[in-house]
């Protein structure tokens, strides 16, 4: 299906990736907790994005036909985002968008967990986690090895937080090292980067092409805010100054890719 | 009904509105999206004004008699923010509290347009939107012409948000220049200027000379942050400190109106 | 019970508490309101802590019984809140969890005060509020003497927001004279403090020392981030920034404390 990647081939993938965000400014509905939603929207404008947010189940539907991709982050969830996101999936899969999965905090819910496998069964594009919710979800330790055979069991994609983002198709595997620090320091910095995630699948068909583009522009774009941040409230403020003002060859130069 | 007004006059209005707001720290009530509801809040506060922001029903009756304006955003709407309306406007309009409607993304939502026009039905004394929301809103495009017949037809003052704002009220008119293009790269800057439309009602009575005050200030104090900022993250931040040392001097220098 | 307390070792336990939630990293449990979630965590994790903010009634009991601290601010508070309350406190009383109860506006709506006064029998380690907030809960003005008595009668130690904070246990009373006028620019700032005090809860058992810590180190960084800020807005970052910076020496050569 996909061709094989060179690494070389995924830095150009985030420069594209930029470049066709701020060219199509693709519409980005995000079902995320309340915590991120303000966030979660500065760093989608600040890519040249255009973001909704409604969780009304009356609203919902509208708004994901008219989007071209869609984030269900299950931060916070309760029984309205819940309803919100049982109609934001069937309307996605209806009208064939693309969307993103961020189960944030099921090692720490078992009823958010349970909810988390019935939503990868409807099949999103991308799964987003960290170790401790991959491991809550697959019953298993975070490896490559794990990690691709739940790509390739669910038929999705995974990308997994950590000092280095793995990403996997269960086929093609890549590892991004950039990040700095300072984003775990600043709340809802992780389900802004997974709104940026379903932004580049409106962008770029390909989920793993997808996935590294937006890890290294929210990656890259980290490592240079830090270098202008005195602590995490003015790095929260220089990430998204940075998201603006980010151009190929910062990329190129910065991208720390693994296959 | 209300005088004649010259441009001269208008840049004073700012003036006048921005001191009263200080001096007097009107109580503004805000029903507004999940999104927008801590910048609406740090901006009012930034400006003089003591926000509340509660949607119980069963508080907002109590919440919305003790403040002098009240903001109906129907950004995120959903049903608890419809009931929170329902009581606040009724509550408004038996307290003769001046009331300002954003009828937020009705383009996006034919539901949320159908609920915008029930509410505008209620008398807010302004009503802002963008040219889209205009167009769903009074099935026409946004003119100098339509715009005025819009507020002679419902009774209100109507703020038109582009490039240049257009006001009306129906027999007078005011285009505002003021305003930079990173206000649109920061997300809620529109709902907080709405916020600030309604503080200015509680100390200006007449809406079209409020709603002039309050988009000049927000507009000079976007430009002002802007020359100050690398980004949208930095111009956040640099708007509320703008807005908090704004004076006289720089609003009557910078105020571009057009009548 | 406690040992009674001199300032000098008041100023040691600001030093001490902040120390000791940098290494053990409480989590903390916040039912907040929406204006205040986003902020409120921020100045969790700039202080070393890990926020939630769940309020959905089928997870709340399971976040609560990982946490370290709780959090039940009254701000915006609606349906779903109340609910996420009732099983949060249940939670917490039966792990053995300290919490503070922050009844944000009760002197805005009748309802919430009554609301308040049910959750306060059910056993905070400590209540903050302020002046106006105090009086509508305890029927008179807040003088060193009615705290006291307060503080004696519901068997909570209190902490009233002001000029000069004044906390009680109703043997042993402190005033903290730290902090800064910007502090009440920035929305949630008050929220974010009444945060960090349910995390130095969870790190030091005596709650007035926990009260003392917590006031003297938002306090301190208060300040130290208002000679960084040229207004609000700055300032909102320049105090996370602070938090994250802030170190022993500076805590103790500017603790004002008075008993």
């Amino acid at each position: 299906m996909h061709q094989p990647t060179k690494v070389r081939d995924l830095a150009q993938v985030a420069c594209a990736a930029l470049e066709r965000l701020r060219g199509e400014a693709p519409r980005v509905h995000c079902i995320t907790n309340a915590v991120a939603q303000n966030f979660t929207a500065n760093v989608l404008l600040a890519a040249g994005c255009v973001p909704s947010m409604t969780l009304s189940v009356e609203e919902i539907g509208a708004f994901v036909a008219g989007a071209d991709a869609l984030l269900v982050n299950l931060g916070t969830f309760d029984a309205e985002r819940r309803a919100a996101a049982e109609i934001a999936v069937a309307t996605a899969n209806r009208e064939g968008l693309p969307w993103v999965l961020d189960p944030v905090f099921v090692d720490r819910s078992p009823a958010r967990a349970e909810f988390a496998r019935t939503v990868i069964a409807r099949g999103p594009k991308v799964v987003r986690f960290n170790a401790g919710e991959f491991a809550a979800l697959a019953g298993a330790e975070a490896t490559p090895g794990t990690l691709a055979a739940f790509a390739r069991d669910n038929g999705v994609t995974v990308a997994l937080s950590g000092e280095i983002d793995l990403i996997s198709d269960g086929d093609r595997h890549a590892g991004i090292e950039n990040g700095h620090a300072l984003m775990t320091r600043v709340t809802a910095m992780g389900c802004a980067g997974s709104a940026l995630l379903a932004a580049c699948l409106a962008v770029e068909d390909d989920p793993l092409r997808a996935a590294v583009g937006a890890l290294v522009i929210i990656g890259v774009a980290g490592e240079v805010a830090a270098e202008q941040s005195q602590g995490p409230g003015s790095f929260a403020a220089a990430i998204l100054d940075t998201l603006f003002n980010l151009d190929a060859a910062t990329l190129t130069a910065r991208a720390r890719i693994t296959q």
